[in-house]
């Protein structure tokens, strides 16, 4: 099989960046394209060295990506990639766009949420939301991938089963979140600055993170019922790794081991899924640098407290994506991303 | 007037390290004996050599502290304490105990939490529970306190003003809380070995956390009825600190500016004790190696979020007893305790 | 007496906030005008929270802060500050300025390391350089100091009074020093991103430092000849806190314990700073949050390795300014300078 | 070809965790046996859970490792090799000794510094030392690798070449170098508990560091004739990674371009080792989590100045013991070591 060729649209970011080390070592596929706005021309090794500079590759303008590749990653701030999109389904090329254009299906909460509305609103209903888990058989024949937000990902795998199983309550779902600062990104600010973070702790943007839709959309399309949650992510002073702490109450007469069991046989035949020991708990340390979601489950009265960890750069963002593509693709679904977590 | 002279039971720990610290700067107190169980007859600056060798002291006995002081600290694990707190109270010495012996009040209630019974009843009932901001009446005429642990100080400055006012509904509460490394003190262990705890976060003991009936304790007698909470405590990869993220509801019309309202004037000439403006956000920043507890207020619909930040160090321990013992003896209570949080 | 008034030009910069924070613990001076640039009329707390809410104060601008105070302490980038010690000085005040401007006396070598000339000569003769323990006869009747770096402030602690005594030889000494991140200040930049800096260590402006002529400078007048040094720079992601590790060669049959006499004895009467016994390493824990240096001998062969810890922001700037102000005013040295480095 | 059967000695320290991680994802081998002497019968993912559930493995007696596999890891603290080795040998069954045991070909200065003599003499003949982009013929043909320390890879891999081409001088050789704490493995200790380590560097065996007569080895071996090193080994808050600082003297006529084009050239075809362009500065950014070792030069006077970068893990440990068994089987010596080292 000729290889894939793959192009990746805003490469300089941390998102693009980390497409670029695991699809260097993804055996079906070739980078041919690595776009840009503000380094065009300039090697990628010289933004980020760990690259290597036997890695070597240099910027090209975004516009021209779409054209020399089979597959186009898209990763850039919301509102700017559906232009992307609407020229690579002109071209008949697949788009896994790693923004937050597609994910919300309902344009006035995207506008409400984002600023912003659909340009092309047929394009918007041809994309498949891609958690890989649950929407496997929609992934297969998308030409869009929505690419899930990371803490969307990490609270939407444990409570999507829970919900439509009927194990949980839909009401009081309080989540408290903790993500490391590649969630913010390369882009400079005080937030970001190595002195503000380090032996601090901080909740931001309390009951108004713009992740807040995606996850109330996922989880209203389990139980076919509007769900509403409470939402606080704190920034913790590590770079990699979400920890998402769920609070939900379990249904009259359900116990944590029906709850266990279910979750259990739901993931069974999921490599990336990882669901604990009643007595473990679900830490950073399980997910960091691979492509796993691992989930604990704890209880306190009628309250199950969920533990529900990732990488946030991996399953929550570009180990995620290539698991679509390869979806797509036909390939194995681990391909690329069979890296193990480190314990240190 | 005579310098007070302060004896330290446990003084090898981190919090009697801590104490020591901040004793010595205390120009109202002269730190005249330091117990030891393992370390007597070393140096406490070849235990800590931050301490420096210009104020080197040598350990003795934790048996013959007491002879030698006007007050003694006892900073020792749980169910050590009361023995030395009994012989200290018929020398008529003041003690402030800085364990867990004296702060729960309900016998059963710590024999279930603890695995150990009172050794002298009619001694508990005489402990005050130093949280100094509640109590410093109470304060003022005590014998023994028990100083509060950490985390119910974190937790409880903000609810009982606001339980007791019934500005927020008794049940439903949780509460989220992140807490440095200190917290968990010298002891050798896996959990607190560098690189185990380095670029992770992790729960612990969730719903069996020790401090869960103290901070029942406290949040029922505000509002005189039976409270229960979901706590769930996190270490994180700092060195101090805790932030105490709330959960619960506010009252039916009852408005967040009501409840910013009502605690920025319970704690108005409370130096310790800082209500943040209603768009900014508690962190350790703001507390860290100070004396303060520093809360802000959030909302998401029905659902009010306190975050509370104090250092576990000082507010959380060494500081607080030192409140204490100012207030009993009717020294200015912010002695010794100036020190403002830096920001880097 | 009255307090002395105080104000600070660049107060918001890392080293103007961190001379409010230990200025407003010192009982002989007050803090009488804060001056920015960038933030006129914006209150202090608003961009260092930690300051606390009850400890506002407006930032005025710099060019009024002269008028209102006694002593002026200038924080500001290398260049800047002349200006303002002109007028002060004009104006009868004492300064004390923590920038590169004065340190430098042969002009020609602060002009091809700074890019930039002197602007009154004479003034620039008038300036005590406030290295505190060595020159503090100079100090007491200094109307202009300036303030020491940081880097060379840890390096010619224990080097001055070794060269000076002929103990150690002045050729071939290497300096390798590694420092918090604090040491980079406030300004935004790639390399004081959060999750550039964390989980790594890189040395930086080998061999081109601005500090290499001032340490240079140093060494020079103790020994009465010119010295040159190797100084390679690190950054390791901590906030707080310089390690320089200093290798020499000790002269001909002098031994370390001569040396190590030799420091103890000429530091003997010297509060802040500490020489380690010698079986003893210095790190950062001996020093952090407090004005100390603290310093430990080894060797190897003929070798001499001294490691010498500071605070980068007190010792290394703000806190040596204010020992500097107190020699001026004839206050006690360790006024408002009392603080002990916490062990954890 | 079949897989090669692979066993762990010493599977459950730091070392051995990390050997296990390679090789789940080294498509040649098949990992058989892995052994433990404290964790017999336990399963290696309850001590390390970031391994995974579904990669669960039972540890075994370490005596019985041997006979299931074809090649031999053994991963055990220095005198405690040697007896697995002598066996394995006697079975026929090829050795990597990632322990000190066979790193030092002179008895004498082995048990100066180790304290243990060697048992058999003529086994430590056959040893080859591991260091593989040196002596890469050697390990073809050997039976046991006495796979080379942290410190001495880092150290020795750039100036190996250097000494042996005469472009440098062989006294006066400082090296400073810098660890992670992953350096201290697992084993419990003040030096690596969480809130000593952490805002904290600190030198440590000053002089007396066992890697010294390793490098000393190396070095002396490389330019035929006996070299001393001043060597300070120091611990930093991070995990992972090695970065060390290397002065020395270029010989006279010889410069700086002219050791960088040496080094380039000699290490053209070696994949794993980087020399940077003359402006950049290796860090531990460039190598973390990979099998590369990083280089660059500067230089300050006469003095060359290099800083050398690897994963103390990975090229210092388990990635080179991989990396030595590829040769010896005759594999593409990259398998199972393709990762790119992170950039966050």
């Amino acid at each position: 099989m000729n290889k894939i060729k793959v192009g990746i649209i805003g490469a300089t970011g941390y998102v693009g960046a980390e497409l670029i080390r695991l699809l260097m070592n993804h055996d079906k596929v070739e980078v041919t394209a690595i776009g840009s706005n503000s380094y065009v021309g300039k090697d990628i090794v010289d933004i980020y060295p760990s690259i290597g500079y036997k890695n070597n590759m240099i910027c090209i303008e975004n516009e021209k990506v779409i054209d020399m590749c089979d597959v186009v990653f898209t990763a850039l701030p919301h509102g700017v990639s559906e232009k992307f999109v609407i020229k690579a389904i002109k071209s008949k090329k697949k788009v896994i766009d790693l923004g937050a254009d597609f994910r919300i299906k309902d344009e006035e909460v995207y506008s409400k949420w984002y600023g912003v509305s659909f340009i092309d609103k047929i394009l918007h209903k041809k994309a498949v939301y891609g958690l890989s888990e649950i929407y496997k058989e929609d992934i297969k024949d998308a030409d869009i991938i929505a690419n899930p937000g990371c803490y969307p990902t990490s609270i939407s795998l444990p409570l999507m089963p829970l919900l439509s199983s009927k194990l949980i309550k839909n009401n009081n779902i309080i989540i408290d979140s903790k993500s490391g600062l590649t969630g913010a990104g390369r882009e400079l600010s005080i937030s970001s600055h190595f002195t503000e973070v380090n032996e601090n702790i901080t909740a931001y943007k309390i009951g108004k993170h713009r992740h807040t839709p995606e996850i109330e959309q996922n989880l209203s399309e389990s139980c076919k019922e509007k769900v509403s949650v409470v939402f606080t992510p704190n920034l913790i002073p590590v770079n990699r790794g979400i920890l998402s702490t769920i609070y939900c109450t379990k249904e009259d007469n359900i116990s944590i081991n029906d709850i266990h069991r279910k979750l259990t046989d739901y993931y069974e035949f999921k490599e990336f899924i990882e669901i604990l020991p009643l007595d473990k708990v679900a830490s950073l340390k399980n997910v960091r640098f691979s492509n796993k979601c691992v989930i604990s489950l704890h209880e306190n009265g009628d309250t199950l407290i969920i533990c529900s960890a990732i990488d946030n750069m991996i399953k929550g963002a570009a180990g995620q994506a290539i698991q679509n593509m390869n979806i797509i693709f036909g390939i194995e679904e681990n391909t690329g991303l069979k890296n193990i977590a480190p314990s240190f």
